[in-house]
């Protein structure tokens, strides 16, 4: 199994990344053979036009990846933009792509649809998508369930160019993460990055106990029993308490009986614990940079020997000179 | 003055691509500064899917250059996949296209009107186009009249990328080649591979005499008085034969009494001593292949080398990561 899975640097993870996809990937790397990671810097270009932010984003993506388990002894972890082979294979690719394909695809629609301008580089991004798969010979890509259309459009567009020039590519498989956990922000909605409604997993402590302790809360009565299981606070310390105290804090809504100042109180002590130890690992990487550009480059090397060995391939098959 | 071009390998050259723009851009290499002219393979593959035949043509066309004067010592000649650089750009420009710039492209909506179905190279492939010429900051690209839509969308790619990034890119224009000489092709119309009325630049002088003596002409009797202008062979052959046989054989037509199986004969005869140079050229230069991709090599290396430089410039303009 060689697994592969970009990271889009647009801003800090939060508890949602966090939980519903980044735990998840990390932990495929102790069963792939081989796992490839990397911070999707091209992609963020199509929405990050700030030359300073999208620097920092994608040390930073780098940084909170090692901070949060990903082991470069085990997982291959590189930035995009460092590996030319994926923009040249991107282009192979493009040549025999259907309009069609690329018209379907769901974030571009979605665009058109509010009646907001595309640029090309939405419209035609599942195509750079599918060559940082196909680059790697991937064959499992752990995704979302929203997700899952584009490992369908990589397919399709493997398998037209195998159609094309002869099998050269590996097919992938997409993994559905597990994103059954509720994970709400801090006005109940789903944690998104769009509703500004996030937890950061990196923030510092005692600005993140201020933001449990604003969380709006309902206005029932204290003496009601309540169902735990769909109450913001109670989601939220599900993800992070230890499961002893979940239990005890579960049996309180349905005592009730009890403030939800008390409940914030043990969310915020609980986040603070569960956090402690990537967040002190994360400040001990921020301030080796250096080590963090070793783990890169050397992840980048790792990533383009492979990669050089994918495009070969295609361009032999699609009779492109070499000098 | 940093001249540019480049050519598509789909066959054979012929008359037509010779004198409407080959033999005028080649000129330029004794004025330009610098001067860049690639066989276009990337662009090739949206048209020719067949690995044999693109390898073929590419070598081929790099193979008619030389024979046709392109000197590697005054212009640099490369095969356009030996630059990955131009494919890292192509994707760092996409993200700022806006789509209405593409939908409005002539080669796109052409495929469209005609109801056939487009492939995404084909939509983006003003967007590689545009990384080509600013891959080497060239100033001037000629091209013919029905091209120069291309070279403003260019420079609305690289004006939009200035405007978000800051001054990056050379700003090229487009020199308009002169295409005034009517070149017929052997059914009168105008030469063009998509009618097959071609002749080829470097045909076997047998084969392409046959094809000569086979040209329709009209069935007015020999007696009669013509008008030179716009007869098919009167208007090849000007192309080719020395002006004081185009002198005699105009007199022939004004005068009236002549056979136009005699004015075939001059012109076949006129069209080998013409192209006998270049096709001697052609067969030493296939002879020693070795010769031809040490060329190549050379000029990719000259090639990345400048792209190299651009790119970094664009990477670093955009705040890409760069290990």
């Amino acid at each position: 199994m060689r697994v592969l899975s970009g990271i889009q640097p647009t801003g800090p993870f939060h508890w949602g990344n966090y939980f519903g996809a980044i735990s998840q990937y990390i932990e495929l790397q102790d069963v792939a053979d081989e796992a490839y990671y990397f911070i999707a810097n091209l992609h963020a270009l199509t929405t990050v036009r700030d030359k300073e932010l999208l620097q920092q984003y994608t040390l930073d993506g780098a940084i909170d990846l090692l901070a949060l388990g990903l082991n470069p002894d085990k997982a291959v972890l590189f930035v995009q933009s460092d590996v030319p082979e994926v923009s040249e294979l991107c282009w192979l690719l493009m040549t025999g792509t259907p309009m069609g394909l690329l018209e379907r695809c769901v974030s571009y629609k979605d665009k058109l649809a509010k009646g907001l301008k595309a640029d090309a580089g939405l419209f035609t991004y599942p195509v750079l998508q599918a060559a940082d798969i196909l680059a790697y010979d991937a064959d499992v890509v752990p995704v979302g369930e929203d997700q899952l259309q584009h490992i369908e459009v990589c397919r399709d567009i493997a398998g037209s160019f195998n159609h094309h020039f002869g099998e050269t590519f590996t097919m992938p498989k997409g993994k559905v993460l597990d994103q059954s956990a509720r994970v709400p922000g801090i006005d109940g909605e789903k944690m998104s990055k769009s509703y500004g409604n996030t937890l950061a997993v990196f923030d510092d402590a005692k600005r993140q106990r201020k933001q449990i302790m604003r969380i709006q809360t309902d206005s029932r009565p204290m003496d009601e029993a309540k169902e735990p299981d769909g109450d913001v606070l109670y989601d939220l310390l599900k993800l992070v308490a230890p499961q002893e105290q979940v239990d005890e804090i579960a049996a309180l809504y349905r005592r009730g009986g009890f403030g939800y100042g008390d409940i914030k109180k043990a969310l915020a002590e609980a986040a603070e614990n569960y956090w402690a130890e990537v967040r002190e690992k994360r400040a001990g990487l921020a301030a080796k940079p250096d080590y963090v550009k070793d783990v890169l480059a050397a992840g980048a090397k790792k990533a383009r020997a492979k990669a050089a060995g994918v495009l070969e391939r295609a361009q032999a098959a699609a009779g492109l000179y070499r000098s």
